[in-house]
C-alpha cells in the first residue's frame, strides 16, 4: 500500500477499506507512516468524511492498537460510564459507588482533567492518601469483593488514539466528528466493558455545544460500540450551566458526598439516576428502567451506596473518615462571594467561562502535567431562571491567591446574564439513544 | 501568529494575508514549522482555494526565499519563455538561438527532465563538452556579447517552493491550481526576467489534461506575473500528441537543428514561431506581432539563427561540427522500425505513453539524479490524422537493449490508435492571453 495513494482516495471523497484503515492506523503507530502524511489524510477526512463502517474500522484499529483490558475474570457483566465532559460534572463520583452498591461490577478506567474540564482521578486525590497504582491482580479482587475499582489509563492503552489526537491537535483537524467518536470509542473498547452507558454533554461549558452536533457525536458512538459487539446507550445531558453548584476538585467531591448522603443537588441526583438506571438494567440487576430507578433511589437513600464509597475510598488508600466528615478535605484560604449587582432572573451562565475560572484559581490544568490546587473552585448560589435581588450571592469563591481571587470574581460578574424577565430552563435531559434502535 | 489557528481559518474558507503568508512560507523554509502543519494547510488549500492576492502573495514570498538573480548588467529587455513541460518538446532549443538572432536577450535558467517530459539542459548535453557551469559574470557577458546563455537553476532559486513542492508530491496536494501556478511562477520571477512568454500544453501528453485546466493554470500564472510587474503573455498550444517527430534527447537536438536550417517539422516550426514572436514584441524589436513574425521567418530563413546556435554551443563548451554535422551527435546502437497491423488513419497518440516508452528505453528519470541516455528514444513517422497502411512503419525506435526494445515495441504499437474513418485533427494554438487583457 501506498500512503499518497490513499490521501489521494480520500481526498477525492473514496472509502477506506478495513486493511487499508489498519495499515494506516498501525504504520502511523509504529512510526513508518511519517506525520506530514497523516495530518494531510486527517485534514482529507475533514473535509469528505467517514462512514460509519470507516469509522468502526478505525476506532478498532486505535482500540486494538495497545493493550485490551481482559476484565473476564470479573464476575457478571462489566458497564462502563463515560461522560463527554462537562462543568461541574462528579457524577462517576456517584454513580460508582451507587452502581457497584446495586450489585453493578464497576471496573473504571480514568483520566485527568485538561482545559476548562475536570479529571475523575483528580477529583478522587483530595482523599489524602487516594491512589490509582493498583496492580492488575488487585484491580480485579477489588472489583470482585466491593464491586468497583478505579485505575488511571495504561500508558498502553490505544496508543494510536493518543498519537493521532495528538496530531490533530496541532494541525487544526480536532473538530470531525467521526474522529472525535472514534477517539473516545477506541479507549472505550480498549477498557473490555461488556455495556457502555455514554453521557453525552451539550451546550456552553460542553465540548459539542449545539444540541445537533451532540446528537451527531452520540448516534456516531453508539453505532460504533454497536458494531463492535457492545452493548450501548447514550444520553444527551444538558451542560449549558454547570451540573449542580460544586466547581472544583476536593468543593466536587463534597457535593458528591451530600448526594449519596440523600442531600445533593436535584438535577445532579436525577442525571445519576437516569443513567445509573441503564447500566443497572444492561448489567442485568433490573428488568426495566423503572425497576432499576425504584432499586436506586432505595439503595441511595438507604446509605448503601455511601458505604460502598467508604470502602472503595479505603479500598485504595483513603481513610473513611473523610468520607463520613467532608470538612477535612482540603480547603482553600480564602472564601469570598461575588454579589449581584442588579435585581431580576438569572437568564445564562457562560459555564466553559465557569470552568475557565476555575482554572484560573488554580484547579485546572492548561496542559498535560501542570500541577492543580485541589482545594480551589466555586459554589454557585444561584442558577438559571433563579430570581436574584441586588447585593445577593451569585456564588461562593474559594481561592489561595488574593490576585488570582479578584481577577475571577469580576470575570465571575461578567459570567452570570442576569435579565428582567425569567427564561425557560432548558431541559436536563434531551435524549437517550439505545443501541439496538440505532442500529 | 500561530500555525495551528492558520490552518482552521484556511480550512473554513478564509483568506490569508501577505504578512500570514510570508510568515507561513518562511517559517517553514527555516525549519519553524513543522512538515505536518504545512501539510495539513496544503491540504486545506485543496479543498478551500486560494483567490488571486494569495496567490500573488505566496508566489512572491517563495520567489524571495532564496537568491533573487539580478539582470540588470544584461542590456536591453530580458524576456523568458517558459514551457509547462510535454513529450517532444524540443521549442527552447530553436527558440533560444532564434530570439537571440533577433536581438531579444536570451538569459535561460533551465532544468532538468523528469517523469515522461524532457529537460532542456538534458538534450543539450548531447553536445559532447556542452555545459551549464557559468559563473555569473560569464553567463551576464554571454549574453550581452552573442544574445544568448543557459545556466541550470543555483541551489538556492526558490527553496521554499523546492520544500514545498517536495512535501506536495507525498502527500497527495499536488493537483490545486493556484499551488502549481505559483510554484512555476515563484521559479521564474526569481529568475529576474522584465518579461514571460508562456507555452502551456494541453492534452494527454500534457501536466494539464483538458483545455479548461489549461486556461484555468494560463490564467492564474499571467495574473501573478502581471500583479508582479511582468510582462506576461501565455500561449495554450497543443499537447494531445508529440510536438514534431524527435521524443529523445539527442533525436530532439537533431530536429531543432533541421527546424534552423529551415527544414524543421510544420507544427513546431510554427509554435516556434508564434511563441517567439510575443518574445521579439516584448523586448521591442517589432512593434507587432505580424513584424515580429516577418523578421523571424527571415532570420530563421537566412541561417542567421543557426550561425548563433553555433555560437551558443562553442561558448558553452561545445563544438560548432556537431551543430553542423548532427549525425556526430550520440546515436543508439539499434535502430528497429515499428509497423501498422491494420490500414486506416491515425486517430489518436497516446503521448504521455510516447512520453514513457523514452523513459522505458533509458531516455527519461524516474526520479531526481537518476542517470539518462542521450543517445535512446523514437521518431514518429505518422502522426494523427496521417493514412496509414498494413505494414507501413510508425515509428522508428532507437535503443541500447535488446529486451527494452521488444517491450517498447509492443507498447507503441498500443499507444496508436487507427480506426477506418479519420478524425478532426486538434489546432496546434487554442488560444493567446495577454497581461494586459488577463488584469
Amino acid at each position: 500500500m501506498n500512503m499518497c495513494e490513499l490521501i489521494v482516495k480520500k481526498k477525492r471523497g473514496g472509502r477506506l477499506n478495513e486493511k487499508e484503515i489498519d495499515w494506516i492506523v498501525q504504520g502511523y503507530t509504529a512510526g513508518e507512516i511519517p506525520d506530514y502524511q497523516m495530518s494531510a489524510m486527517l485534514m482529507a477526512i475533514c473535509f469528505t468524511g467517514m462512514d460509519e463502517e470507516e469509522t468502526k474500522d478505525l476506532t478498532l484499529s486505535m482500540a486494538k492498537s495497545g493493550d485490551l483490558m481482559d476484565l473476564s475474570a470479573i464476575h457478571g457483566k462489566k458497564i462502563d460510564k463515560h461522560s463527554t465532559g462537562g462543568v461541574g460534572d462528579k457524577t462517576t463520583l456517584v454513580i460508582g459507588p451507587l452502581a457497584a452498591a446495586a450489585g453493578v461490577p464497576v471496573a473504571k478506567m480514568s483520566g485527568r482533567g485538561l482545559g476548562h474540564t475536570g479529571g475523575t482521578i483528580d477529583k478522587l486525590e483530595s482523599f489524602h492518601g487516594f491512589h490509582t497504582s493498583l496492580t492488575p491482580e488487585q484491580f480485579i479482587k477489588n472489583v470482585n469483593s466491593i464491586h468497583i475499582a478505579l485505575a488511571g489509563q495504561t500508558a498502553n492503552l490505544a496508543p494510536a488514539d493518543k498519537k493521532i489526537y495528538a496530531l490533530r491537535d496541532v494541525t487544526g483537524t480536532v473538530d470531525q466528528m467521526s474522529l472525535i467518536a472514534s477517539s473516545i470509542m477506541s479507549k472505550k473498547l480498549a477498557s473490555g466493558a461488556d455495556g457502555i452507558v455514554l453521557d453525552v454533554k451539550t451546550g456552553d461549558g460542553a465540548f459539542m455545544k449545539t444540541l445537533e452536533d451532540s446528537k451527531a457525536l452520540a448516534r456516531e458512538m453508539v453505532q460504533i460500540g454497536t458494531l463492535a459487539g457492545r452493548d450501548m446507550s447514550a444520553v444527551i445531558s444538558d451542560m449549558d450551566q454547570p451540573l449542580g453548584y460544586a466547581v472544583g476538585n476536593a468543593l466536587e467531591v463534597k457535593e458528591a458526598i451530600a448526594t449519596l448522603n440523600g442531600n445533593g443537588p436535584e438535577d445532579l441526583r436525577e442525571l445519576v439516576l437516569v443513567l445509573t438506571s441503564l447500566m443497572v438494567v444492561k448489567a442485568g440487576k433490573a428488568k426495566d428502567i423503572r425497576e432499576a430507578r425504584i432499586l436506586l433511589e432505595e439503595t441511595l437513600d438507604s446509605g448503601k451506596a455511601l458505604q460502598v464509597m467508604k470502602e472503595w475510598i479505603v479500598a485504595q488508600g483513603g481513610t473513611a473518615e473523610e468520607v463520613e466528615h467532608p470538612d477535612l478535605l482540603p480547603q482553600a484560604l480564602c472564601q469570598e462571594a461575588v454579589c449581584a449587582e442588579k435585581s431580576g432572573f438569572v437568564t445564562k451562565i457562560h459555564t466553559e467561562e465557569i470552568g475557565r475560572i476555575c482554572m484560573l484559581l488554580g484547579g485546572g490544568r492548561a496542559k498535560k502535567g501542570d500541577p492543580i490546587d485541589l482545594s480551589v473552585g466555586l459554589v454557585l448560589r444561584k442558577k438559571v431562571g433563579d430570581p436574584v435581588h441586588s447585593g445577593e450571592s451569585l456564588a461562593i469563591l474559594h481561592a489561595n491567591d488574593r490576585e488570582k481571587l479578584a481577577e475571577a470574581k469580576e470575570r465571575l460578574l461578567k459570567a452570570y446574564e442576569i435579565k428582567k424577565e425569567p427564561v425557560a430552563v432548558r431541559p436536563l435531559i434531551w435524549e437517550i439513544l439505545d443501541g439496538t434502535e440505532a442500529e
